[in-house]
């Protein structure tokens, strides 16, 4: 199990950074099972019951007091760490106190997660349910399938495109963003630029017989664990072991192959050799072109495509900030061995915002919107102090200084309502810091969307503030300014030295070559100019080098001009602030919070997702197979249609509980069902909710607009509840 | 000129057929340039004139003297490769047939586009407005760009998520279909099954000098054309060249390697010696996994995706024929020389849709639905007479057999259909039948949807009956059935041999093998038990291998059953019919068929999409920038958003008339004008319509619902100008 857990990692990998960006990545959330498996257990667990527990959470006192010693431990590492900072220690020993910190830190989060009351979750059901109604499946499975691929069958498909619409008009439309499409297939240039080609990585070691690789953390970290519950080890020893664990998240290339050497470590599976450890890209290679020489990689994230179309957004937007772009598309990560079901996987969607802001004015017009919303923030000073997480309204959190501007706070919130639409349960749901320690040096702030989930909490979301970043990164490497203008509050002047080449004189000179020397001349820096200026003035010509070919320039060819310009604007390189959904851990965490049983059958699974997003808005069941009722539904199904309804019709000789299971299991938030009575004027029909398994019967005709009232929320089902009447007889009934 | 226009090649390629196969590929569609270049030209044609000269199109008998001559060369070639199939002649012979054929063809149509009216079309206007208003432009162009890629900016994105969310609903909500969502890495396996790894590709030459690479039938084609008109050329060598040009499409490796060496071919670009012709597959390479054993690549097409996923998908339709699948996505070719801007790219999005069907009976039960539309078809024996397209109604042409059933003839009809609806001009749209020399072995029928544009006719859409031959090459490929079961009209009795193994008896002599060998023997084909029963017959035991492992089986292990079985139903392999949407294509025709100019102004051009494609449906234009304009802005905005209508704000201090100008350019159908009446009660504000520029004046609190009625197609503009007083003054007055 501990296997499994420990490769839940988090998704945010740009690794564009300092020393920090690498320890980063290897953030591990221990967790442990949250599953159920004893029969009796389920059965004890009421719902009811379940609520209460739930609520009692974390505050319970004899909880804390078993807590206690592991929040004293990571306090103490938090202030060491601290001190050290402040008394500029060695970055050798910062780091390795950070890593002991947060080895205490999970060992805390393990705890707590130990002592949560236990969810009726049934890990292995929600799988059996996915796979069998064919929401999710792995790709090529009749060619044995390939770890880490998954193809979304038609219900899965169906959630997912009406996730992503939903985050459309939710976050593009509602903000006015710039949508962009950009290309999957990138060169090494702009990975290389960006920082991914040199950071995004992994080690990894081999089997030296089998070739079979595995990922040098996560081999050391459990053949350690296992040697530290060993009996036959002495106390000194395990100490010792201990002090290896907490620091690995630090560990160099070296220390890995140092410490396989030392403990004499061998491949879990056939417990052959292995080799040194070795740096391994995760990003897919490939090569664009014919010849060969275009190297090139299957984006690792969406945002460089934005970062990259910087000039051309802003020009679109009218040359004026803040405004936000944003992309939803695939990016690949070539993970060494990807487990953990959906969360862990090698080709994923992702949506990401990158919001261009005055660095100086991180305001946002309609934070107030947010202001009053309640989030679970678990600061880094919680974190480093030990402390649980805390309920903070969001105006104050920002107030305070806590989240850094108001635009990051803004996002938060936008962020929590999307969660709380898409049918995240609110308990399930924090917002972790980064810790200084664990932030790549260049973003000021950022915040973890975490679900809880049978996998632990695991990140979804990342929101940063990456200030200017990456697009000083790309002007780096392609010498293209990526930068906004700002009005200067009152003019400035500043000194211009020019040179201007005379086209006549260079090209009696020159003759061809004159454009080529005219344009290096006209483009040299201030400094140059005058290097040249001087040496004219002291030999009457200077020798130039233009595409490796050697030029006179004498005083007649160029003319020095200095003069005073007035300036109304600046240059400036906005900040980014970056909101990026891992959609697939968005909707496996959707499906977890969403999947129920039935009450006293806990064979009769389901899924209780927010009509928006269910793959069918509605079932259709006719109670006969006689041709007045296959009419009557090849009626209803056209209107329905007509009205934008996704709807499934099960005409199956099935009993009509047995149907509302099985459309139960897919989601169907409304069933029509066309009995006897329907044939008859007035034609009615009955409409059932799936959660409440309570039905009306309503007029045939009025049941379309009903549904869609019901599934884009213009009307609620209490509302109908109060305007048709209930039909009472029993589903169990109704079986043949 | 003629260099862009070469490439302007079929999208569809699946060559996993046989010889012909790899012709298919080779299908240029000649064309020649509908551009307008003299300004006089431009003015002399009113638009009138130019509605008149399109109406005479092709049926102007002075055109079609003109064209005479072509379509009897058409006709004669025709004529033969019909005798020589008949008369089994040699297959080469056949072949290079019927590639002169091709090539007499595409000199008609040449022709043909040659005399045709010439549209007022500007391409370089065209891409200009697409670039600058960043509806697409080259991916990372900061960095140089690359060949083939193209990002789709704000406007780009909109009008293809509006687009692909139509064809959604226009496709897979209408007829229910499966949408599934699949990997784009792809194992090896997969595409050798299909055929690609053997049959995607091209041949290419190389600069012996710059290792730069031209596709090989381009080099030669071009290069034989540019001699073919060289006057130092005697008419006996002309004659020969005409003989190759006209061979081209059928040529080998060896062929061409010949033909370059024979004709002194060097690099176009260098005059450099070229290498001989290579094959290079168009896949994009990559590795899966850190072991580099699994080898993949990016999927050419959607499709395969579908496939390997029948068994679930046909198990969740509840083993029910007929039913579609569906997928919208991704897919890569990695072409050697890319050009054609938008027609010819590296990463593309496609629309793919397999509809399976029992091979017996491929009826359509709303075929009647489309019956009566008439649509231009160019069928295979017209192409093979010279004759031109014909207009029929779509019921007869599947009645007299031309297009081969109903479900091939519905989907023609829907694709026409959606085709309308999202602007294609009728006149410039055509289905070409696939000639049975250019149609895959296996294919059944197969019509292309063409467009044409300032490229010539370009295929936007395949339609093919693809019989069974995709399933069974996975069939193949895995031994793993993809088949449905068809009930059978009476029961049918079968005999069965059945080696039933005796586990008992097994697990002593085997012990911890006993299980695989029950499995081997269990699994044994009839003939397999045949010999084995024979061997124990006359030996008293058999040595079978199992896993490189030998067992002794003995009479006593197996018991071999004989029996009858009444079958009520029979396993059969369904047939195929694929519609394919090349997205980017219909997107690029939709912008040739829909860019205008003002009448009188080439300048204002505009583009008319219909609204449902449209980036924004509505434009917000407050009149000055005082506070409650901004006020009023500010309220309308958020009552547009909360009708979904996304929309765009432009406060700037521009003329309105330029304003209106600069919504049109990115093809905003509506906009809401705030003046000084929209600020004393009742309330009012007017509303334009892009194409008539006509304006109505209505209810500032009505106008959300009007523009989503308008956008959706509720009501149509007429409508409202019956409804709402026209509201007359004109644009120019208006501007400052």
């Amino acid at each position: 199990m501990k296997q499994l857990f420990s490769c839940v990692f988090k998704i945010s990998r740009r690794f564009t950074g300092a020393i920090l960006g690498d320890l980063n990545r290897r953030t591990i959330h221990l967790s442990v099972p949250c599953i159920c498996n004893s029969k009796n257990q389920k059965k004890l667990f009421g719902k009811k019951l379940q609520h209460m527990v739930q609520m009692m959470a974390l505050t319970d006192p004899e909880i804390e007091k078993i807590l206690q010693p592991f929040r004293q431990q990571v306090k103490e590492q938090g202030d060491l760490v601290r001190k050290l900072k402040t008394e500029k220690a060695p970055e050798l020993d910062v780091a390795r106190a950070v890593a002991d910190l947060k080895h205490r830190k999970h060992a805390l989060e393990a705890k707590e997660l130990e002592l949560a009351p236990k969810d009726l979750f049934d890990r292995a059901k929600l799988e059996d349910l996915l796979k069998q109604k064919f929401f999710v499946d792995q790709s090529f499975a009749i060619y044995g399938g390939i770890n880490g691929l998954y193809d979304f069958g038609p219900m899965g498909c169906a959630v997912k495109a009406n996730l992503l619409q939903l985050w459309r008009n939710f976050f593009v439309l509602e903000e006015q963003m710039l949508e962009v499409d950009c290309s999957m297939l990138t060169p090494e240039t702009v990975l290389k630029a960006s920082g991914h080609l040199e950071r995004f990585q992994d080690y990894m070691v081999k089997d030296l017989k089998t070739g079979e690789c595995f990922r040098a953390d996560h081999l050391i970290e459990a053949q350690l664990e296992k040697l530290a519950t060993d009996k036959k080890i002495n106390q000194e020893k395990k100490e010792e072991i201990r002090r290896l664990l907490a620091m690995i998240d630090g560990f160099s290339k070296d220390d890995m192959g140092q410490t396989i050497k030392q403990y004499n470590m061998k491949s879990p599976i056939t417990g052959n050799d292995l080799s040194e450890p070795m740096e391994f890209n995760l990003m897919f290679a490939t090569s664009i072109g014919p010849t060969g020489h275009i190297k090139g990689f299957l984006r690792p994230e969406t945002a460089q495509g934005i970062f990259v179309n910087f000039k051309r957004l802003l020009e679109f937007n009218q040359g004026k900030l803040p405004f936000a772009a944003a992309q939803i598309g695939n990016a690949f990560r070539n993970e060494i061995s990807p487990r953990a079901g959906l969360i862990r996987v090698r080709e994923f969607t992702m949506a990401e915002i990158e919001h261009f802001c005055d660095p100086s004015n991180k305001d946002h017009p309609k934070f107030e919107n947010v202001a009053d919303l309640n989030l679970t923030l678990y600061s880094g000073c919680n974190q480093m102090e030990g402390k649980p997480a805390e309920v903070k309204r969001l105006g104050d959190a920002v107030k305070e200084g806590l989240i850094c501007n108001e635009t990051l706070g803004y996002f938060l919130g936008r962020i929590y309502l999307f969660m709380m639409r898409v049918g995240i349960d609110p308990k399930k749901l924090r917002f972790r810091q980064h810790m200084s320690n664990e932030m790549a040096h260049y973003a000021k702030d950022c915040w973890d969307c975490e679900c809880k989930t049978s996998y632990g909490w695991i990140e979804c979301i990342g929101c940063a503030d990456r200030s200017c970043y990456d697009l000083m990164a790309h002007t780096k490497a392609t010498g293209i300014k990526l930068v906004a203008e700002r009005k200067l509050a009152e003019h400035r002047t500043e000194d211009v030295v020019e040179c201007q080449p005379q086209m006549k004189v260079l090209g009696k000179s020159f003759k061809k070559e004159a454009k080529i020397v005219s344009e290096y001349l006209s483009k040299l820096e201030v400094s140059e100019i005058e290097q040249i200026e001087q040496k004219i003035k002291d030999n009457g010509e200077v020798e130039v080098t233009v595409n490796s070919q050697t030029f006179k320039v004498t005083a007649d060819m160029v003319i020095i001009k200095r003069y005073q310009k007035k300036l109304h604007v600046e240059e400036i390189v906005p900040s980014v602030i970056e909101p990026s959904f891992g959609i697939g851990r968005v909707m496996y965490s959707v499906f977890e919070h969403n999947f129920k049983m039935r009450e006293g059958d806990e064979q009769r699974t389901y899924l209780s997702l927010p009509a928006e997003i269910a793959p069918y808005k509605c079932s259709v069941l006719p109670l006969s197979g006689n041709k007045e009722f296959h009419l009557l539904v090849k009626e209803l199904s056209k209107a329905l249609t007509m009205h934008d309804i996704s709807h499934k019709v099960d005409d199956s000789s099935g009993s009509i509980g047995r149907r509302y299971a099985r459309t139960d299991q897919i989601s169907i938030p409304y069933g029509i069902t066309i009995d006897f009575d329907s044939l008859k004027s007035p034609y009615t029909a009955t409409l059932r909710e799936r959660d409440s398994t309570k039905q009306v019967r309503a007029p045939v005709e009025e049941l379309p607009r009903i549904v869609q009232d019901l599934s884009i929320g213009r009307r609620t089902w209490d509302d109908i509840l109060n305007n048709y009447p209930l039909f009472e007889q029993q589903e169990a009934t109704k079986d043949k």
